[in-house]
């Protein structure tokens, strides 16, 4: 077998077979494939697409590259749950203690944040005394003594993703649903996942502009999920706008905490049922994501979810009094009030600038290796469709100086647009996707 | 500028700038630009082409990458020839002492063979002392004193091509027109040319396969020659079956000499007089193809042609005698005629087969640097259309040993296809393009 024949088919828009693909996977990830016949590869896929078959065939191949990890401990009901990233995105912090509430397990496995995006595992490190370094013991234990638990990565997962990625970044060849869809799926295969309900973010703020292609997205995955035996289901959700009002660590921990107490954004509390209510059928609890729905709504008033935050907080060595008392988590020195320049009608909240001015206030990283400000960041009080009055405090920012805080002020400034003419707020959830 | 940016330009069909094409073929010429980013580029480029002016600024970032050479001491008439490559391919050698004779000067610059392809300079080898390593200033004295000169190009012309050719053989991104043209149109630039004429082969044993993409491939070059001030007309011509009979060195001069003595293979007679009449034409020689055509059968007439040829073997040191005796050519060991198995009409005679049997005798070369015998080859006796009858002499191998005669033989046997229906001959010249 030769990786030129393979472009060529590949070019040619021919069905590559499971050995082919393993072939191409496993050579470029010893390195007896060079960089440059990748490259010409996923600009070939690009343009060609893969099939469905070929794109799950990928996907176990990037699994097979690495370590996988298994969780017979948790019984086949573990739900995983994953986002494909956005600005204000706290879901997970909201979403774990809520489903465990409902009595289904989460253990959860997640990431730091880079860009305009956050991550769960820096919004968690906000809160004093909470580890996410927990060994595969330990993991195992918090989730069997409080019902969940979510830390960070460990082990040698799918090194062909990384060294993958690595090389799509810089030949253009990122936007590839199959590629973008396996890299996803694969890294959630080998950390275990079974059952997955997927959040596939559709806007400004997110990863996918449009929603068709986001829609394929979530379709190709799905896909992927059921060829390889892993029931999946996915929600595509608009990210036009931040979620929720806070973005930035602290910030949003603080959210989550409202939220758990039924007092959050209604658009966060809502996201959290949808893709609580999924993550409860995947996980046989409920027969329909109605019923999920229901069953969450029911332990949110016995004030059950924000119990199981403070479990898990405390066996992760955090300190719970943050629930009660937001000011021990770390506060920024600096804040400022943006007020409304005229009256009118919210039209737009840029997400994605929004994103990139909480990372400009130390919030995110531009790096993997960049310090963050766990204090940083801004809460954006309107959303899409609301009535503002000139003078009105539309957003607030928090930084570490004046004069940052002035520069991300002006920003923000621009970031909200408000029109005389009313528009239409566009639906949080677009569409759900199952086999 | 980055690379990165210009991958996505290209990728999204949008038009290159001049500088952002001199800044792709520079950087990667000099190495800052990696080969992966440039085997994106190039497969982009694959699937969304590039503009007629890209292209032409493509060729023209290509020249600029090395030396170049200019021939003011030929004037301004002179014109170039050059051919994308077939099986049995002696053109050159009948062109340039036929045009000389009427009176136009030719100082072309040849390469050596490949593949299944022969090189002039390998076949103008086989004559006893002959060099076409000659310096520029014996070069342009030969030119001068007798009218015409071939020798083998010197100096490092168009780096960026050798590189970027290497690159696209390994990442199945050669065959894109605009990548082919301006590799092709670079090399003559770059040597000097200001008037070419191309042959563009199309057919099983040339390198488009296509009459569609020859034609595009020819007119992508005549364009090239229109926006970078070189004139350029090309004929599009039949490949499917070797040009004459003889396919091999000393066999291929041998034919050549025939023919201009008046005595050659109809096919290449007429691609000659063809050729030849449009390199009259852009020499300013004749107004009209027609009467650059007239002009080449009245110098035939006079016996001009041979005696050109004599008078460029003695300047290059080679023995002109092989004009009288060709048994001073090299003579293979061990011949061997293919018979007729069965009486009917040749339908098709495969070159390319042709031509990889040719090389596996020792008559062509796998790689630039393996050596070749200039006594073996075979002459294909019949054309598609001829009637045979069984037992008649088809073709001859020859070669070193009879084992290898041997192999060849059967493969000839299989590629001359002999049917009881008869089919059309499919014309020698399909297109000219101009502008």
């Amino acid at each position: 077998m030769r990786m030129y024949d393979l472009i060529i088919k590949t070019r040619e828009g021919l069905e590559l077979s499971r050995e082919e693909i393993h072939f191409i996977i496993q050579g470029y990830t010893k390195g007896s494939i060079p960089d440059y016949q990748m490259a010409a590869w996923c600009m070939a896929v690009y343009f060609q697409g893969l099939s469905a078959k070929a794109t799950a065939e990928l996907t176990m191949a990037m699994v097979d590259s690495g370590e996988t990890l298994d969780w017979p401990e948790f019984g086949a009901e573990l739900v995983d749950k994953h986002s494909t990233g956005g600005v204000g995105d706290k879901t997970t912090l909201v979403l774990a203690p809520w489903v465990a509430a409902a009595g289904v397990k989460v253990a959860k496995m997640s990431g730091r944040g880079l860009g305009h995006t956050g991550g769960t595992l820096d919004k968690l490190s906000a809160i004093p005394g909470f580890s996410s370094e927990l060994n595969r013991e330990e993991f195992i234990q918090a989730v069997q003594r409080t019902g969940l638990s979510v830390v960070g990565q460990t082990g040698n997962l799918v090194p062909a993703d990384k060294k993958l990625y690595a090389l799509r970044d810089v030949t253009a060849t990122v936007d590839s649903i199959p590629l973008i869809a396996s890299s996803i799926m694969s890294k959630k295969i080998a950390a275990g996942a079974r059952r997955i309900v997927l959040d596939v973010k559709v806007g400004d703020g997110a990863f996918m502009q449009e929603l068709s292609a986001a829609r394929l997205l979530a379709e190709t995955m799905v896909d992927i999920g059921a060829q390889t035996n892993r029931h999946t289901v996915a929600l595509v959700t608009n990210m036009d706008q931040p979620l929720g009002y806070a973005v930035g660590n602290a910030l949003e921990v603080q959210e989550a905490i409202a939220t758990l107490r039924g007092k959050g954004p209604a658009d966060l509390t809502e996201l959290s049922l949808a893709l609580g209510a999924e993550m409860l059928v995947q996980a046989g609890k409920t027969q329909t994501p109605d019923e999920g729905r229901r069953l969450l709504q029911e332990v949110m008033l016995e004030g059950l979810p924000i119990r199981k935050l403070r479990d898990m907080i405390e066996v992760q060595g955090g300190n719970p009094d943050v629930i009660t008392n937001p000011e021990l988590l770390p506060v920024a020195p600096v804040s400022k009030d943006v007020k409304a320049r005229h009256s009118g009608h919210v039209v737009a909240v840029q997400a994605r600038k929004i994103g990139l001015i909480a990372m400009e206030l130390g919030a995110g990283r531009q790096r993997l290796k960049d310090a963050i400000d766990l204090s940083a960041g801004l809460e954006v009080l309107v959303k899409v469709g609301d009535r503002v009055e000139q003078g009105q405090t539309i957003a607030r920012v928090h930084g570490p100086s004046q004069a940052v805080v002035d520069s991300a002020h002006r920003k923000v400034q621009s970031s909200i647009r408000v029109d005389a003419t009313p528009v239409e707020p566009m639906p949080l959830i677009l569409a759900r996707v199952s086999k």
